[in-house]
């Protein structure tokens, strides 16, 4: 589940909005047919095969519009689904649920959808030593939720934004006249808790980045041979990262050069959604 | 273009958050190397043919940060663009363009894909009197983004939000006691304004719509025969949309039904990106 | 009851910051001379006969402040109470009470004051086929309170915001080139879920809307003879609106033309409080 | 004119709030006829008799939509304007005139109704020493709109809200154990910039208020002799109020009594609009 | 305590801030050790002899993060605590312990030190008649929290803000040429319900401020002999404030003058924090 | 100077509730002698030798109420004054000068407070290669002013929040079960873009820590020998950090160790401000 301290103070007011999009003053066509509290109950299927992520975001959305709806969930936050099982029961004044149903199912559906293609990718890796990582290519105000989603799927975080982790790439580099002045600048700006990572292109980047203490090398867009040359030559001496356009085609290859990490923009920016769908609401007896 | 008043008034806020997001406090890297003002340029490349949108999006991230950035364009909001073409040139301080780039092309990317693949879809539609709508599965806190980028790329636009249209599912309908009654109650209920569209799902329930007075049908998960009845039955009394598993293979087939409307909500949940680049910043002399 | 969704996702935000106008450190008289809880119970009473509206309002006021305030209502929301009848029971802590006394009855009052006044007029169709509308001249930041004051008085409401109607005024059709066009760019621009308002001043306007498809025409400060045959001319091909200053006098001239409906800005931006008033506050025993 | 730093401040937020309200994603008709900028003109015109209050705020409207909207006023802040009377001149892109005018008109209807009531109420006043006050009976989230259109329509504000400002009530005495006791506990709670003011009905009450040091003596639901006798043994040791249902029939006798002041709640929440609207939008040259 | 409404109304939303600005996606640390709930109790623990203030804000950020949060009290807020004594238990999820004891701790540490300094230089104004006042030179978005505390500290509020005191200084006092112009001008301006200050710097302007009827007479940096001088003059007719660098030094030459108030900014700008910890937290049983 | 994104994106909103603090509504002092905008002129007047830090904060506030405001620097940002030195020119509309004041000296005061102090400790470190680090003691709502204040005065930045450093404290290290135990812990679930820091109070924890690979060790209230002896082992396998109370008096015994980081919260949460005035606001004329 998302942890839950964040879920209250960093999540809740986005989930709001997202609600207030969908609901800009009332749901015309619910209010129309539904004057009064009838209590009700809804099954949350899946459609497809694959891994479920984001429950308590999903039971948030909800528990939002009345805390009093009640989920039961009927499989793990990262477990693996399959088509037509069912996932959750909501139960819960029947107004709420239809009111919810979309907002909440647009949330889980996109984060399912990336923990499912992670966790394809994930597999890729498996028996290597190399790590599969997200990027900050995530889609504007969803990067909580999608930066969690990785992590169900068996992926891991790079730094979460701009302030938080310091890399160094081609344009940070020319601005400081060189890669050893611009790991020293950042030496010096950023602080101690930082690690400094350092895009490189070439062999001699590499050298050069070894030279000046950095602690992490990304090797951007180098040949296989190069990359498994400059994993070799830095020896353990900084961590390694592959970046640029993997693909499931190519990530073999990739793990062959031993480097530590491969990062992939298209896990936040291109999975697709995992379909799911709320069915079958009923009304309940009151206990 | 995102209509200018949209802009200012709904989405700016939105934008200012997605910055918040990348800079919970401060760009580490770029302060470390750039302490002072630098004016500089940059270029917006296309990584792969596409249709642009999104572009005063992308230029508002700049300007919220710094209202002194400069961009040009270089094609217009909605043409195609093809791999490697300049899109923009982007003037300013060094230190906002590289503050400001992965936010605006996480807006622009995304904006971009669901043009091109909503124009893609729209294209199948050519030649027939069936037009393509979008649904309200979008992405949390980017309905306006996305729902603008269908109209771009050749769609259509269904309801906004739950606040602005009428639409009696099965779940209204059975809260209602059928179809009659919910058309009743949302008539008399909603803005005399509104369209009143019921979802129905057999012939008996186009025929019970048709008589309630429901301006819009939908036909929902019908076969092609059905619809084909369905639509020779209504013959102009409604409005026809057809939903649900809608592909770029059965496409042809629902066109041949004579559907008013096809609704798919693959175009805003699982679009890919497409790929667009900044590049070659480089100082340049004050003027 | 002003619906519950709405009420928190919509209003809420809406009476905390009235809440804050009134109190925007503490509340000096009070604080000093009520320094701990003490229960207490009040009376609402009504000091002018009148139609009851805003009930839940005025309770989520004082929840809003403490959820443990407890109101019984002793009137149902749009009902009548005549003066001097008591309203509801509040118990809670005198010093919440006193706090939300102010803004709880500002809410209340006016709410309960369009609903009153539009009661009054609606009073005037009865037997008639015409209905009456508001418009969009509501107080600014109130309208989701006034729009619902409105119907609890028993008129209709008309579109709720420039972004989920279209009402093509003089200006959109002269930008247009004419009624012809500017209704054709309004059915190719506006989601097909929305109906086409169309304000005209003339006969031959009456002939153009009708002949270019409007849903509804709105009959802009015309003579009940041009009325009564712009009425008759279009036989129902399209709603009717008779918009204009409509008063209590001249109403049942309008009625007599047999339009559809008459729209009055009167309702929310000129009807007077209802005078209510929160009494008898005392101490209570704790249970 | 609205003193520019609150109006930044404190009633920008507002405003915005307002525009949303009213666009809540788009100006659907504007956006259908008006596709690009196009620079236009208006006038704002009169059409009843009154006193003209909110000018700037009207102005802010359109400025928070287009900074380079132009108003050019004809009339100047709290003067009278008659029916017919051009107000102002709107210059700036057509879409935002349109786009604005509503809410710009809802605030400055309200504001000028309220001070040319308030005005009226004033003038029956004229020659006496007693000064016409407004109270905290505001529309929500409007206090600062409606107790600055008192002032311009020649009344005087009582304290804005319950953190600036001592008002000893009946509820407030009861809870103290009397009116010396209040008096006291407010002394010595509250800052000592602040007066002390204490409700009493009764001489009784009056004379006990004059002993414990009240600065100011709200006469409440008094006759016109008690009042009389009040501020006779008052006798200038503190500042009376006279509270209560005042009408424009009544005040002669209030007057009478030689009360310091008389306070209203009418003014703000009963006062009718003054009747203004946007007229003759047309195109005009670029410069 | 806090008084409650103020607590709710205006301090918890500080407070939420205050939170994210130290968990603005999550705490790392804390997650990674405890993946989920579970039940602990930690001791808060004071440091140095102090007087305890904020024990509720203490609290809400707690209860804020989660509701379910015990803190047990085991002294009174505005008590004095002596070095080593425990002050609180706070029992709940140990993780909700650990993110929010920063937090909590900063606040609590802030409002403890002004309370404690102000205890101290109010007690060198005992058995005088002279009161110790606070001022504006507050941290920004911490007065609510710092004005509170230099009241349970044994000090007096000065006005809250610009908004509810009138203090005409020097530069009004210019403005308006002259004392008497300034006061004529703030009586006229400002609500009934204000007292009006002036700050004079000569025994001239005391006289100019008596005649003027200023309601209170700020005494800026004079002599103790022109003050002595001053405060026999104005003889009661106004009271009197003494400000400018008040020392614990020169405080009771202050006194001897008669003065009948005194203010520092040093309370609330320059008070050192008083050192608390939270220590002990360990699992405890569910019961 | 404080560097202008953060400024805008993250400082802006915190300036703008600090000024709202101070003007609920309006300036009544003010508002009250100045009708009109009249240009006016001020000098900011250094009354303490000191650092001064915060002049572009100082300049935002008054942009912020008026960006017609000028401001003429006379010291440069971190350089040091001395009293009566004068550091600024403000030019604008005098009730902006004096509307903004208090706001803006509240923040420069603090900043250059903290500047002032941080530089003194800084100082007894010089010629050693221990460095000086904040701690997250800072006054809530003010880390961003008050980090940046650390660095200005010489100091250097430990992290920023809980979610942008991983320090494993005595209470993480119980519930992970160990030294080890909570560095596997950290180094699994934390980005990889993260150091590890661990508090230690032991050298066998100490040599726990290094085997574990922790990248920080901090050294939490151990005595100098035991310090030394750390250091020594320690051996530059990770950084040292020397945590506790450190006082100006014990910091040559730290150097002595050899540590290569101290940490001190009284930089953030005990630095008394440096006094600085506004001073002779005179009007000019209008060029």
């Amino acid at each position: 589940m998302l942890e839950t301290v964040s879920l209250k103070l960093n999540a809740d007011e986005l989930i709001k909005m997202a609600l207030k999009e969908d609901i800009s003053n009332e749901d015309v066509s619910t209010n129309a047919v539904l004057k009064d509290y009838k209590k009700g109950k809804a099954d949350l299927i899946c459609k497809q095969d694959g891994v479920i992520c984001g429950l308590n975001v999903f039971e948030r959305v909800f528990k939002i519009l009345d805390e009093n709806t009640e989920i039961k969930f009927l499989v793990k936050e990262g477990e693996k689904a399959a088509k037509s099982q069912r996932i959750a029961e909501i139960t819960g004044d029947m107004r709420v649920i239809l009111q919810g149903e979309r907002t909440a199912l647009n949330y889980l559906q996109r984060m399912s959808g990336i923990a499912t293609y992670t966790s394809e990718v994930a597999n890729l890796l498996k028996g290597s030593k190399t790590k599969l990582l997200d990027t900050r290519k995530t889609t504007p105000n969803m990067r909580i939720f999608e930066k969690y989603a990785v992590k169900v799927g068996g992926g891991n975080n790079h730094r979460y934004n701009l302030s938080d982790g310091v890399l160094l790439k081609d344009n940070h580099i020319g601005a400081a006249g060189g890669i050893t002045n611009a790991i020293k600048a950042a030496k010096e700006y950023s602080s101690f808790v930082r690690k400094i990572e350092v895009e490189v292109e070439t062999l001699d980047g590499v050298k050069e980045a070894v030279a000046a203490g950095a602690d992490i090398i990304m090797l951007d867009n180098m040949s296989v041979a190069d990359m498994t040359a400059a994993v070799k030559y830095i020896n353990g001496r900084a961590l390694t990262e592959c970046s640029g356009n993997v693909t499931k085609e190519n990530i073999k290859n990739i793990i062959s050069t031993g480097v530590d990490y491969v990062s992939s923009g298209a896990l936040t920016h291109s999975a697709p959604i995992l379909d799911l769908s709320l069915k079958n609401l009923h009304p309940v007896e009151e206990v």
